[in-house]
């Protein structure tokens, strides 16, 4: 596996490679599983995988995580190795974003909603640093975990909206035995509050046997999925909503129809951890909420 | 030469020509020898000549001229045919934005000032379709005229910052023997708005004059810009600066040095017709506003 540190020496590495295919799996680094299993599908269908590892600053809000986001750049490095990554990519952020830098790309709609509501200029730059990346790597297919489902849906619309030739693939969220989506912000959890967090799990699971029974409308599964989250009294609930998958339209007042793909995502503060998790909650999924490593 | 409307076919036309190096240069039609002389330089460099005519609905604003821009597509194609272009590439705007499109890109700094104070969200939607228009086709170099000196700024400036692989390439302006810049937009004037139109460049000529005679404080240029522009009743001077050539930053309070590349930069409103020009003061260009057709 080689490492790079610019634009320039990466795109000669994927020149060089003759890769006719090539994988592209941008991370902000202190890898799990779900990232290795990001990996695993790209060499599964592709010549070449490439991942990069940069902590964006400009997706980070002002009281936000950025400065102490956990970093372990030796144990990546080995994990990417360990899956068949053989072009790793790890910029400054002067390389990412030099003196007179000016540019933002910006998705409407998508946005407004769920995480928008609570990140302010988050997702801004989300889509400007990946359309860069994206524009840098110049790979076939880019891989995307779903547990940020709201940022999946956003990449794919602006990959989409400025025909960047790159396909977005999400791949499921990977789980812990009992359902907590991995997350590199884990690490943040104390004991107690770990065990609150499977309240997401908890909440998708009894929203989704909701609909099961006959329960259709979209206000009152959300409401069940609220109610089960702030079972716990130090749980700050952001948002539970239903939405739809592409358009990330919020159904609240609307009555689901059948194989509408109907997508549960929530959001909460749990001391100083903020914590994300969906699934759609109205398809017959065997594996609902237990994807896990190697499944 | 073979015109395309989708850009599925644009993309697939460009794979199965194998050309080796592809020149871009994207218009909104209504071609002069502005444009030509575009196609031929794109023609001496690269294998391959893409054109584009999309008069791009998101650049004008709701007062602006969108609906009456001038198109003559059977001429244009002539035009473009003569001129070496192999590939013509005309996409209705649904298939520039398809229902759904959500994405913009902004470019700040850069925008601010000049055009951007009298044409809010003009260069929102230029920047955004010269980026779509760039992804789809992927060409080594795109040609802009020098006539819309900070449009060329910010799709440079653009183009870097998103990490697009193709080289902005900028063509001096091309004239009518009285100096004059050629516009698509020249066709609104009356007789009598062509001849008060000849303003722009004799303005340029005397301000160039006066940096030549010793004149180095901006302010002073930039005000005997405006007093040769505003002589005849009939111009709405929309403003005159001097500017840098990449930051655009104004340069009115400053002391001009040596080569550091100045740039006069006008617009005006002459009846119904908005006008703009700009050139290097303080360059010894023996060619100075006089590239005219085939020079």
């Amino acid at each position: 596996m080689r490492i790079v540190t610019t634009t320039e020496e990466l795109r000669e590495a994927i020149r060089d490679s003759s890769a006719n295919t090539v994988g592209f799996v941008p991370t902000m680094g202190y890898l799990h599983s779900g990232h290795t299993t990001l990996f695993d599908h790209a060499r599964k269908q592709n010549d070449l995988v490439v991942a990069s590892i940069f902590v964006n600053p400009t997706q980070f809000g002002p009281n936000e995580d950025f400065e102490v986001y956990p970093r372990d750049p030796e144990g990546d490095a080995a994990k990417c190795r360990a899956h068949g990554v053989r072009l790793l990519f790890m910029p400054s952020v002067a390389e990412v974003y030099p003196d007179g830098h000016a540019t933002t790309v910006t998705v409407d709609h998508l946005t407004t909603e769920l995480c928008g509501r609570f990140r302010p200029g988050h997702f801004a730059g989300v889509a400007t640093v990946v359309a860069k990346l994206f524009c840098m790597v110049g790979s076939q297919r880019a891989y995307f975990g779903e547990k940020d489902f709201q940022q999946l849906a956003v990449i794919r619309r602006m990959a989409r909206d400025l025909n960047i030739p790159t396909r977005v693939i999400g791949i499921p969220t990977i789980r812990e035995d009992d359902g907590l989506a991995r997350s590199s912000r884990n690490v943040y959890l104390s004991d107690e509050e770990r065990a609150v967090a499977l309240s997401l799990a908890t909440a998708l699971r009894a929203t989704r046997a909701a609909h099961r029974a006959g329960e259709r409308s979209a206000s009152a599964l959300c409401d069940l999925l609220a109610a089960e989250l702030t079972r716990h009294p130090t749980v700050a609930l952001q948002y539970a909503e239903l939405a739809d998958p592409e358009s990330l339209k919020l159904l609240r007042g609307t009555t689901l129809e059948a194989g509408q793909g109907a997508r549960a995502i929530i959001a909460l503060q749990l001391g100083r951890t903020r914590l994300i998790d969906n699934a759609a909650i109205d398809h017959d999924d065997p594996s609902f909420l237990t994807t896990r490593l190697g499944a």
